[in-house]
């Protein structure tokens, strides 16, 4: 492993993982690294960023130098590494970040603040990240951005700036109720039906009051009409991507486009259903976003 | 303890728990009994319906003298005691029954059968029963009946049927959510702030398209403002029963009367959410309506 051209390293550190990239100069990709030591990880053991992080980069790193290390994400909450206190929106999604104390030489840490937004409560941490890479790759967008996940934030991005979100519960309570209500006797915990879901999806958008009786009818379906495990699954994460769509074009635009962010197949499930309703969508790689904000934060 | 006027045993047999009373000829309750022995306990280790039954009721059964048992409930579902196949609305709530086989010569056990319906896809075992312990008590009930609980159904009775009705999941997503999901950080399993309920409750109702951003918010209002536990709780319930009554009374006539069937807190906080927003509702007691739907259902 030749080190000598990398320049900086990128973290992303959310609950569950962290990720992180040996840069160029030229902020090209020299190396990838990737580890389970999300911050809910390290709290529950000895709360020792620095050493999950160092255990993760050190092939990378060369004695007598420091290295700059770029970090978002959760690492920088309250329970996180150091706290960087929150920018409130609407703001710029990237303007201030905050050094991590640090017992090593080799590195020096900068963690972004997340954004929050008092009307209604909200907060993000990484996502104003992957806001600012989208805008640094594209420095006139104005729009609506998704950026689905276990909480999938609505993001309403004006001027360069975060104007307004909305964080929806889906992901979890996806896996929560597929895995753990009573629809879990009849639910696959895998397999996916496309029209199964779509049908989910335009039940949900037109419908989204009847969400709890939706729910319910999937496991008297199963137990009256054969409903089978992989059409339950897939027409549960419709009515839940269907309400939370409801929610969040309630009173958008029907002529603007959506930008979708993100790397996995979520994001293309997302796209399928707000084609399918006739939105436009168009799917921004997460990991280019993370990568344009983080190197654009580092200023 | 005089058994000599037991006549017959009433039984309320869900998925939790398993409830008896001795009842006199005159359909008095001479003697109650109740275990944990609901139909998950029991097919979860023998499948022995008959012994957890007699264990509860042998203290009133009379040597040389066999007993009639009128049960309803999960004891009649497919892994139950014996299957009663579902009758199918729109129909009376109670003509059918079939009789559970017995080792014993005490007891005459009948089943009750639950009620289905193919469009849209839904069950009940139990709450016909109670349906048809109102119309026992009220002839001339016409109206839109709620019974809350784990799974709250809310029917449509006309000219002594059940003519279409719906299951709502909202007490076990209460539970997964406010225990298991990211709100349980800063939720509470106990406690209760009516006004925060209401809050949830009118905001809901209004908005239903809102439910998994409003749940977030729960988690960013705790974060940001403070939101104490005990608020969190009782909103998230208002968010939860807010969107259900959003569903239930979508279509419903504003000048209908809404009977509550229950006996515990949460019949009272449904009674509470309903006249918060403008409508009439009173309480049916449980109890009540389980034993005069078995002495009816007696024949």
């Amino acid at each position: 492993m030749n080190t000598d051209e990398i320049e900086w390293i990128a973290a992303d550190w959310g609950t569950s993982n962290l990720r992180c990239w040996a840069m160029s100069s030229g902020n090209e990709v020299l190396f990838r690294a990737e580890s389970d030591q999300g911050m809910a990880a390290i709290t529950s053991i000895d709360g020792d960023f620095e050493a999950a992080l160092l255990e993760l980069i050190r092939p990378w790193l060369r004695s007598g130098s420091r290295i700059p290390v770029s970090a978002c994400g959760m690492v920088g909450a309250k329970q996180g590494w150091i706290e960087a206190p929150y920018l409130s929106a609407p703001c710029p999604p990237l303007t201030s970040q905050i050094s991590a104390p640090s017992r090593s030489g080799n590195i020096d840490v900068r963690i972004h603040a997340g954004v929050k937004q008092l009307t209604p409560a909200d907060v993000m941490r990484g996502e104003e990240t992957q806001i600012a890479g989208l805008l640094a790759t594209n420095p006139d967008f104005n729009g609506l951005v998704c950026l689905p996940g276990t909480h999938t934030k609505w993001v309403t991005v004006r001027e360069n700036h975060i104007q307004t979100f909305r964080t929806y519960l889906t992901g979890e309570l996806f896996k929560l109720v597929s895995e753990q209500s009573v629809l879990r006797l009849t639910t696959a915990t895998e397999g996916w039906n496309e029209s199964a879901f779509l049908e989910g999806i335009h039940s949900a958008f037109d419908a989204p009051e009847s969400l709890l009786s939706n729910c319910f009818s999937l496991r008297a379906e199963a137990l009256l009409n054969d409903l089978g495990e992989v059409d339950s699954r897939s027409r549960l994460s419709g009515y839940l991507i269907g309400q939370e769509l409801s929610g969040a074009l309630h009173r958008a635009n029907p002529d603007e486009e959506i930008t979708l962010i993100g790397s996995d197949s979520l994001a293309e499930t997302y796209c399928t259903a707000l084609k399918s309703l006739g939105w436009k969508a168009s799917i921004f790689p997460g990991e280019t976003a993370i990568l344009a904000g983080l190197a654009a934060g580092r200023g």
